[in-house]
């Protein structure tokens, strides 16, 4: 009994000695002093998927389109941006500024709208062209709805003879100029919509003297013959007009470089780079009036529209109207407005000092259920899926920004401002910025542009993303990805097309300005039936019921486009190293090496210029993006300054390709491999510097100097590359 | 007994449990699984500083200065160059980079060097200039001794009336024409050399139309009355001339804005920015022949020298030599020549993507014993030194960058080019840039130039380091602080005189191409003697033998400017958070607007400048220099990427203040609040582009013109402030 319980005792003892020392030897042992990181929880991709629907991207768009909304007046700056306030202050996320600018904007003249007319000898006017769309929705009598015009024209009452110019690209100068003898100096001229950007043609109307400009939507742009106009179908109907801004350079042009603060300087009205002729646009129901009457020889078949006439160049009119002239009453008149930007943050949990953004803009010509609104009807809804990941618990590596952007359509101008604003801040800390302007414009394809190194994060996000067509599902494509790839195949390799950037959305300022890798996505329509755009593109017609009835009925497509840009924009915040792949940006450069090449390079070798010095070039850049992916794959992932430091020179990557001077001739663009094209801000040009230089170079009077300029741009651009790739080596070199 | 033992039997049995379980219990704790970085290891700083010796410095001195060394020569580029790489391979540091690069250069010619002479009227040249200096030491013998002359200056042998402008100051030459109307068009100028940058003594006798210049060292300017001439003490001999560059936009002039590698573009000959009239400098033996024949009327006091003649304007000689004329015979000529950059490397142990810069130029004109092998000598101790360190165990948490420069002297060339080559990676990773050209030129004090937010670092550096001079310490000041404080007292607060940065060395591309904090330390002489440099820069006679016996007997100075360098570095390198002061910033913001408005004010504010918003954006930027103090002061230090962000946001402090676009009429100069003065590239100009404008606007006939380009650079200069104070703000905004 007595050993028993000494037993027990001592095994009492011991039980409780040992439970003590564990407890004291637990504790006393240091705990970590340096902290451990969350790291990405792919879990949240699904949950956020799931949590979005297509019922609230069709409530937001219904919100969004109920009132027309154009840049600088109440709906959009006032009820608009106070709603999107409203909502993301709801969704939780962390922060929401707004970025008020006051810019110069433009507008028609209320109840004396623009038109253009026939102006008889005894100076009668006659087939005057409609002041304002067909009216088709009641909607469209909201007194809001800005008449058909072109942004920054100046007004203007021009008389002369009419000149067709085709799509007035720079080539159709020229040629009217060099192979049809056919002078516009003095000349009214009317080109059709399409094929590069109205600004642009404005450009070049004036350079080649036009005293007026009548742009019009031809139907071989804008409708098929197999199918009805809206609101039968969504091609366009006879009066509808495309409006659209002449801006060029982008941003608030009295303060190009600097943004529209209140201690800004405004440049003098006279001083401002503006359009100097009349410019207006019209419907096809007008144009056919003064092109079936308009002499001179016929047109090649490629100038011919689809139009039941013959397409003639002039000048002037023909047969009873020969001795008749063009008018035009344009009473655009320039406006300072205040615009505003909605900014909204998630805050990263680790790094909050990276951003990824995710911007829309929010101002429409009319009620913009397509441009912008589908993207911003999905830009609301990502932004409540975020929130509710929050209230999970859930909070992203790396901070969120939410852009809606405010007067865009006038030439980026939100933006832009934003970007010259924040600049400082940007180039240190932005990963990537990921555009959505419209969402939505067709049911075909998913289609996105991007910066080179992007296209491999972009590819993974569309392949988790179900294929909102069922069609497309039975037929073995289950994914976004896969309808991508197989309607838009790439020229080579097994994967979808993807492209290098232009201009015409938000993302410029943030590529062009400051080298943040870029991406641009859309839901799209099929390219191969010859549309200049969707068919309905900034005219009154683009309603919530267009939308509802003919674009997306049910909304799933928005819900996929939703879900693959949320899920991109995830991805790039959370996952411990960036998905920035230089290697494929090697291959890029080494395409448009080629393509630079194929088309100019014997004529440069024989100047003199060695284009070994640019494949040089290319094998160091490829030579170092391979060894930065090998150091990756070995990366301590632990170590948290390793990580950062890889994740900088990923980020920064694209900072190497941005100039210190503006590319010649343009006031902002800066990056050196990819720009918008000199004649078409649509356009994307490879090496737009050299390529420049090197335009209907064999016409310069001044061949020394050309050449010299263009010896000038390759060199340039043969360092950035060289300098691109000392970005990616060891920030300490071995000897 | 029993219980006893039962006691003792339980005893054991806790305490063997107990220890069993502090054993299990300790080691079933999970050990930390993230890094736990080093931290600084100050014991170093003394470590360091005892490692360093006088006597090497003067073994340095000796191998440096043993040939002449200018730049794009073998002694220069070769010899030394692979000494240095010898040496810094024996100090075990982790890489060595030599960076090449062609580029133009200037040179006299040799066996006919340049001379001015008097040209009678029959003919005869008399009074011609001495073509060398005086031999005092034989090394002068040396056949790589090159003759004094600009570099630059075209060739030529212009002949004319002679007038003397003076120290030829932008003001200087509006004196001569508006108030004494002596033109100076077609005539050859004499011009003492002192109070600005030779090269804007060519660019002002250029503008006012002189056929050439003659640029003299005045006995006022570089000797003393109470002391002799070299080699009996420092002051120049009358042979003494100084030669330098007139290159005023820095960098290789073939190549402005980008590097000087293989594939550069280089400019044409003739559109080359260089002098276009002949310059060459003489001695005072030499100037007084020709300014005491001089007529015209008598200078003004402040533009008399310390010859003892009667300083007249010209122009032309008066009595015997009226009808004579001065000549020029200038056969300097511009060659293409490879000079070298050697950069070391201490990689980080922690942060090997963050450089901690050390620059010195290594060309001297000829033997360059203050300039710049006093620095030289140096830095090769501060590399042997660090290097010590590392064979210790040690490494600093960040990158230290060694670098020695090739052609300072011609224009900043090595330094320029190799950040035209490496912009990228230093704007991303550059915490500062610590200037050493000329290490001692006197043995009075410390002086210290640079960006205010470095002044503590420097102030505490310089505190760390015992003084070299005993009576200073038997005086009660015992480190270099101390002198400083005492000799070059602030004109505000307790603490040492420390201005901005100008240019004149090689910290200019750092500061002013991609922002990066820069400072420039060197011990010197008594200022308040009234000499316009160390008397014989730019001589021959700058020999190790003047440095040995006059400057600096002991090396006791160029010891203690050893360590403040070293210590200034380490502490930059290896302190977890920055030594980065916003707070000082924003105090120096203030200063600069009270000078700004003191001077221009009234008259800014007549012409609607409105000084509310510089004060408001000043206050503003005060604000977030004090938050981000406050927050600092709350860091979670174990926080890596806490610590990286704040950290981030110090570093690119000074980026915020570099305009996209370079300052007008600069080429390569873009910041804000400090650039080299338009008139002399030697003085330090805040607010440069508001300054500028306002130069002489009173007499601008283009009154409104004016007056916007004021408004707009002061709209530039708010923005900047402003957009500096948002980078220093939390990186995610509260709303």
């Amino acid at each position: 009994m007595v050993l028993q319980r000494t037993t027990v005792i001592c095994v009492i003892s011991a039980v409780v000695g040992v439970a003590l020392g564990l407890f004291i030897g637990y504790f006393s042992r240091p705990a970590p002093t340096a902290p451990i990181y969350p790291t990405e929880n792919p879990t949240i991709s699904k949950l956020l998927m799931d949590e979005m629907k297509a019922d609230n991207i069709m409530n937001n768009l219904n919100t969004l389109t109920s009132r027309p909304h154009i840049a600088g007046r109440e709906q959009e700056e006032i009820v608009l941006v106070d709603w999107i306030k409203q909502q993301w202050t709801e969704a939780g996320i962390d922060s929401i500024v707004v970025h008020p600018y006051e810019v110069l904007l433009s507008y028609p003249k209320q109840n004396d709208s623009n038109y253009v007319s026939i102006k008889l000898a005894n100076g009668t006017e006659i087939e005057q062209s409609q002041r304002k769309e067909l009216v088709i929705d009641e909607e469209q009598n909201d007194p809001n709805v800005v008449d058909p015009f072109n942004a920054y024209s100046p007004p203007g009452e021009p008389e002369g003879e009419l000149v067709y110019v085709n799509y007035a690209t720079i080539e159709d100068f020229i040629a009217l100029n060099r192979t049809h003898n056919i002078s516009t100096v003095d000349k009214i001229c009317i080109s059709r919509y399409g094929s590069i950007f109205r600004g642009d043609k404005a450009i070049h109307a004036e350079l080649y003297g036009c005293i007026g400009l009548i742009l019009y939507s031809d139907p071989l742009d804008y409708t098929v013959p197999w199918s009805e106009v809206y609101p039968k179908d969504w091609f366009l109907p006879p009066t509808g007009a495309q409006r659209g801004s002449l801006l060029v350079d982008d941003g608030d042009p009295r303060t190009p470089n600097y943004p529209s603060i209140s201690s800004a300087w405004h440049k003098s009205d006279s001083s401002l780079t503006l359009p100097k002729i009349p410019i207006t646009p019209i419907g096809y129901i007008d144009a056919i009036k003064y092109l079936s009457k308009i002499g001179g020889p016929e047109v090649p078949t490629a100038w011919k529209g689809g139009m039941n006439i013959t397409y003639r160049f002039g000048p002037g009119f023909a047969g009873d109207h020969v001795n008749s002239s063009m008018k035009m009453s344009v009473k655009t008149t320039n406006q300072v407005a205040t615009i505003r930007n909605v900014i909204g943050y998630i805050r990263g949990g680790v790094e909050p000092d990276r951003y990824v953004l995710l911007g829309n803009h929010r101002d429409a010509w009319v009620f913009g259920a397509i441009d912008p609104s589908s993207g911003t009807a999905t830009l609301m809804e990502i932004v409540r899926g975020f929130g509710a990941m929050l209230k999970r618990g859930w909070r992203p590596r790396r901070t969120l920004v939410f852009c809606s952007w405010g007067a865009e359509e006038y030439g980026l101008i939100g933006s832009t401002e934003w970007v010259e604003e924040l600049q400082k801040e940007l180039r240190a800390r932005a990963v990537a910025y990921l555009n959505v302007d419209i969402a939505v414009e067709g049911n075909y394809s998913l289609a996105v542009d991007g910066v080179a190194s992007l296209s491999q994060a972009v590819f993974d996000a569309a392949k988790s993303v179900p294929n909102p067509n069922p069609s497309e599902v039975s037929s073995g494509r289950p994914t976004l990805y896969d309808t991508w790839k197989f309607r838009f195949p790439a020229s080579v390799g097994d994967k979808p097309s993807y492209h290098g950037l232009s201009s015409g959305s938000d993302y410029t300022a943030f590529l062009q300005i400051i080298g943040i890798s870029s991406v641009d996505l859309r839901y799209t329509y099929d390219e191969s039936i010859g549309l200049a755009s969707y068919p309905v593109y900034h005219s009154v017609y683009e309603t919530f019921e267009l939308v509802e009835n003919l674009v997306d009925p049910g909304f799933k497509i928005h819900l996929a486009m939703t879900q693959v840009w949320a899920e991109l924009a995830r991805k790039l915040a959370d996952v411990l190293i960036l998905p920035v792949d230089c290697r494929l940006y090697a291959s890029d450069l080494a395409q448009k090496r080629d393509v630079l090449y194929q088309q100019y390079g014997s004529k440069m070798e024989t100047h003199g210029i060695e284009f070994s010095q640019l494949n040089d070039s290319i094998l160091i850049f490829t030579t170092s993006a391979n060894s930065i992916h090998e150091r990756i794959a070995s990366i301590d992932s632990t170590n948290a300054y390793e990580t950062r430091m890889i994740n900088d020179q990923l980020m920064q990557l694209e900072r190497a390709f941005i100039d210190q001077n503006p590319l010649p001739g343009r006031v902002s663009y800066r990056h050196v491999i990819s720009a918008p094209n000199q004649h078409d801000t649509y356009g994307s040009t490879a090496f737009p510097a050299v390529v420049d230089a090197m335009f209907d170079i064999d016409n310069d009077p001044d061949q020394a100097g050309r050449w010299d300029e263009v010896r000038r741009q390759y060199s340039i651009l043969v360092f950035h590359i060289l300098s691109a790739a000392a970005t990616l080596n060891p920030t300490v070199p071995t000897t």
